[in-house]
């Protein structure tokens, strides 16, 4: 992308129109807290969730998905078998996935086994500063942003109260959202699944990647005026996802 | 049934009453993504859901259970002894059963196994027109429906614009529902388990079955009236059904 | 606790505030019907939860909990594992934990294993009568609960219209709560997790088991005043736990 940082609100409204009109399917295999908010998520953005983690089957709905999201949440023996038959299909069908390896800072099995995935190479990479920490064995955050998005040719999208979204050449920061998104669980899954889906209609992974970003946090700004507390915004965000147009994405978007 | 499909409100607004009086357990061996939108659905409907999986456990549930539904959603070794184990004790118990067999239009081998459990003689099977399709083999919907219907003993009940329920014999259309219905996840699911519910209280198969789409496609009418997109519709939904009443189905319902 | 019942609200109050200021990890092995609730209702709270059930990692979870809650709703051969190494790792590390055995009366394999759950000490086991009466073994539901409460150093919180809350010693009545709490999938369930919650601020288990159920039931009344049925209710409960102040639980709590 040669565009500059003012004209990634518009590139943001033109992909997520695109997942309106093509519905792309998008396969999850994530952790079953989050699965319902997700798969409510992705419809109301226009897309088609699959969740199924059998490891009979996983590999035909990958097969066939335009995208494909790694989520770490409740990792099993059932959900790695799944993952690891759904990352080598979607390697050989050419389908984009995204890596959330949520909670990595909590247990050392579950970071190591997220080292073996990154090495996979998801096109995106979405997690919180705890988590890339975990990842970065002791670099800084931007340090280890860089190296990641550099050596893995992946782009690394960090929440925080600034996303910060870089392929290691270029970088955005983006500025929107409501600390009310920190009090819904798998809010952040929910996110990922959104930079997932637009990895199904954007080729250009950054663009991708801070398009779910810009679509989430600027939908939270909007829920959160009208929610009357982490569980009314739970179901605003989704009215705010499904009605998220141009203008409003123009007006609220804070891309630095 | 002799009523003619003028009754058809009637009666299914008579089948509503029941399960808010005897309050039937209706024990669901649905996907993980489902259940807790399924469970708040059966209990606004006056029904207590139980969703145990557990092959040591399952059978027991199933024993005492008013009707059992099985929806294929997220199959996995886990839920397919259970299904095996619960379809066989609802046979011995004469507990009626439903069967959702959900997205078997995405892989072949779970379309497999749909087949071999429609030949158990579920007394109703819900499914969409894709679902139906890829049970029938490249019969026209119309057929493969009423192929089912007779030789399985089955009420089949596809779901769409115009909802089809035919027990091979009999059939009617029910034009009810919105289009927000298809951006919540689960509601198919949800759709499923009332009309499992209502077998627990109305022998006539083809009458709980026409009951069970009949009340959620009119909730799901008077929730988008009130709802600000598929986030606040799924709640809504769930306190229509709670509230729904003889007056709205009457005023509502439209059966051809 | 040396102070009376009509200090209890207040005391409560103090629990919840520590809640917010401290926002202790609650490890939750939950049924997966109740997990994403569960995990709304502990972060309205100001609570981080965590969820798995990976016998891998779970007991890196709970060693640096602050509580631990044992959930038997979707009981499995996974979900026994994990609990065993749970409780053995809380044992270890001093993380107090508590017990709900839902649904134990459906099936008697489920209430021969929460009887070996009880002997190992959980600070607290919340449960509803019929609960307490699979447990008890033709005993009174007082007696049943003083005899848990006595020889298991565990405190008792049976849930019905009026809650009753023991250590054996001293007993309180809470009197809150709407119908329409029993209309929601996983109420009991987020119940225990308050509990187990306020079990990580609060040494005195009958203390932090009266806190939990009176924050829950005072949020449940604010909530049926505002929602439109169970379904607009299940959102609103979790705003209630999120905005509960002193001065509503003051005016409401309803302590005998």
């Amino acid at each position: 992308m040669h565009a500059p940082q003012s004209e990634l609100p518009d590139i943001a409204a033109d992909v997520l129109a695109r997942l309106r009109e093509r519905s792309p399917r998008v396969h999850c295999i994530t952790n079953s807290v989050a699965q319902a908010f997700t798969a409510n998520m992705l419809l109301a953005a226009g897309c088609v969730p699959s969740m199924t983690v059998s490891p009979d089957e996983v590999a035909a709905f990958v097969a066939r998905s335009g995208a494909l999201l790694v989520n770490l949440g409740t990792f099993d023996a059932e959900r790695r078998a799944a993952v690891d038959l759904a990352i080598e299909e979607a390697g050989d069908e050419g389908v984009p996935w995204a890596l959330d390896p949520v909670f990595i800072d909590r247990a050392p099995a579950r970071a190591a086994y997220a080292r073996t995935l990154v090495e996979r190479h998801p096109r995106a990479l979405r997690l919180n500063r705890a988590e890339l920490a975990a990842l970065a064995d002791g670099e800084s955050d931007d340090e280890a942003a860089a190296r990641y998005a550099v050596a893995q040719l992946t782009v690394v999208g960090v929440s925080g109260k600034v996303d910060v979204v870089t392929d290691g050449t270029r970088q955005f920061g983006i500025a929107n959202g409501d600390a009310l998104m920190g009090r819904v669980t798998a809010m952040g899954c929910a996110a990922s699944a959104l930079v997932a889906a637009c990895l199904a209609v954007e080729e250009d992974a950054l663009v991708a990647t801070a398009a779910g970003l810009i679509a989430i946090g600027v939908a939270g700004e909007v829920a959160a005026a009208r929610a009357g507390g982490p569980g009314t915004f739970a179901a605003a965000i989704i009215d705010g996802i499904y009605h998220l147009d141009r203008e409003t994405i123009r007006m609220r978007a804070r891309v630095t």
